[in-house]
């Protein structure tokens, strides 16, 4: 029987293929980015990666017990990645005081929220997946085009590295264990919440590349 | 001394000016809005209004004693409304049937959600009270500038009726309760949902009056 | 097939069979039982019912689309039961003031919050459905047996109607629905929750029988 | 001014003086509790303390942004106190497989859970006091009562050590900075969790004391 994760990555092809070849990637890889475009994704993503800690957490909190150390793990790993953030924008000479999240950060933390508060965890965990995996596989896509050394090396080299491919990894199998046996409306909503989380995604970068801002 | 809401509204005086100038409504009082685009705020307020009923529920179960019974009659409130969507747009041929909310009308539910899951009461109260308050004072705006009747006047009169304003100011005077001796810290907290809700409510004009899809 | 319903009261029989001869339901139909047994009773689950209105409202907000409606009835339904607790205890010379829960009602609802909150949708169904059950099984028991009419028939008679046994039927069809295609182990979750029910439903008898109180 | 934790402790005097005087840590410092009871103690707090994982992960979901690290930190410190469990229990010949929670342990954890989701963080802050304060003290009892070296040694080394006074005082500085400020009626119901947890405490200890089982 196939896999639900392969599932899913049918159901997501075309998401994640605008998502692969999305300006701001294209720009990162062809080194044509605007330092400010870069920052302003510098500082949107911090917000969001400091935010997804409680994601995690209430994550945690409604997982099997074989899960949760584990997915305590996780915590630890972004508080790393806050630490990578703040030594790259102090390097780069990027402010990390004062931002506040723009639109699309924003919408994006509330969905993590309420979906690990409102949904059964083999939900919210698909959205875990969506996430790791939409930045395992731009980043990897940055670095394979990328010709040269890039001045945001760490970044790219730190989400398609191995040992972030074999975390996306264990998710996956994590997540076919949950979908195991489910009925298909189970299945559908996982499917559901894996195309958002990929249109999530998607406008991130667009965030970031239009350095978008509330209107109002 | 000051009454809490009256900071709350000092607070959004600019947004709040914005959003009653916003182009959706005054084209709807002018009556020069397209059918087409009137339809896309009946079909995107209609989920808006039918996923509210769980904001309210949320808030329902972590509301004082004394709140509860009137919070759950806003569920029942939110059960007509929805009815009159239905009526609404069976008269003038609105499809109600397999409508997905528009990335700004998805990014406003999960803002309700996870404030009434993770916040304190008295901060997913100033999320009601911004929302319920911004339709108050939108449709009352076209209601006054209404030369003759519109075909969507049901609406109009619904939101700015007595009964609603009633309404709104019945949830000023518990907001006002809920904030009576709070340390500034949890009432800027408060002050910074009402900005936040102001904004989704302007966007949310915006995404009728674009028709906003996702991009992917 | 079998109805999971079957299932769960076939788990439950041992349970439910304790449940319906308990000490103070026996009491209760021979008309032996002192009036500050009962009284206790009434307290206790005066509270208890108080309490469930965020329990039921937590469920709503995760319920699907179908059953919000009717699940946000069941509120109005709890706040006419508290006004039947409110004139029978004036009637009866029982003083609803400054009434705290027991450990048993505490710790009952603490699991139905809890439940309510962390797991999915089918679990706290299956409590709801096991405390109700249990109601309607253990009224129509004393209604069954009773000789002559009841200080307390009221309360008898409401648990042990038609009308709430169509509720109790309704509960128990949505919960069939819910639990259809579910693989073995969430089957076996739901039918735990029905048993800790069960066992909170005995617990809260003695609790009353024995005038529970905090031992510190 | 006086601290908010100094008002803590008057409010919960009674409770305390009941809880360091249980028979329970009496038999234990006066080396004649049964290998029985106490293992009966090992098994449900190994339960309790995994089950606090949730607890402190639902915490730093709702956590501001300064606690956030400290309390994921304290899920690793649960996960080794775990081991120390497995540990203890494989050297005293302990079962720690097919366990489940008893009453008193199963409603404790409810409550644990229900307040974490539900109340405001300064609340689920204050049951993390009262119950790591009750475990220090307890402890520490035990220890300066004993007149040699205890076959549970391990145990009572552990709760009783500086480094656990230490992260015990680190929690009361906490929480005393979220309770600055607050209005009385906020600080009131920390007040009521205090007394609540430290119920609980109590009932933990007579649980294991008595070998508490459910009835049905």
């Amino acid at each position: 029987m196939a896999l639900f994760t392969e599932r899913l990555h049918e159901a997501g092809k075309d998401i994640w293929k605008k998502m692969l070849s999305h300006e701001f990637l294209q720009m990162t890889y062809k080194q044509e980015i605007s330092d400010e475009v870069f920052a302003q994704w510098v500082r949107q993503d911090y917000i969001f990666v400091r935010e997804a800690i409680p994601f995690i957490a209430f994550i945690t909190g409604r997982a099997p017990l074989t899960l949760r150390s584990q997915l305590a793990n996780i915590i630890g790993m972004l508080v790393k990645e806050l630490g990578m953030f703040e030594e790259m924008a102090e390097e780069h000479g990027i402010s990390l005081e004062n931002i506040n999240p723009a639109p699309t950060c924003h919408a994006y933390m509330q969905y993590l929220y309420s979906t690990a508060n409102i949904c059964p965890i083999e939900e919210s965990f698909t959205v875990l997946y969506a996430a790791e995996k939409a930045y395992y596989d731009s980043w990897k896509t940055v670095k394979e085009n990328l010709k040269a050394e890039s001045k945001w090396q760490r970044f790219i080299d730190y989400w398609s590295s191995e040992d972030f491919e074999a975390y996306v990894k264990w998710i996956a199998s994590e997540l076919n264990k949950l979908a195991e046996g489910l009925p298909e409306d189970r299945l559908k909503k996982m499917e559901e919440h894996y195309i958002t989380t990929g249109r999530y995604e998607y406008i991130f970068w667009s965030m970031a590349q239009t350095s978008e801002k509330w209107p109002v």
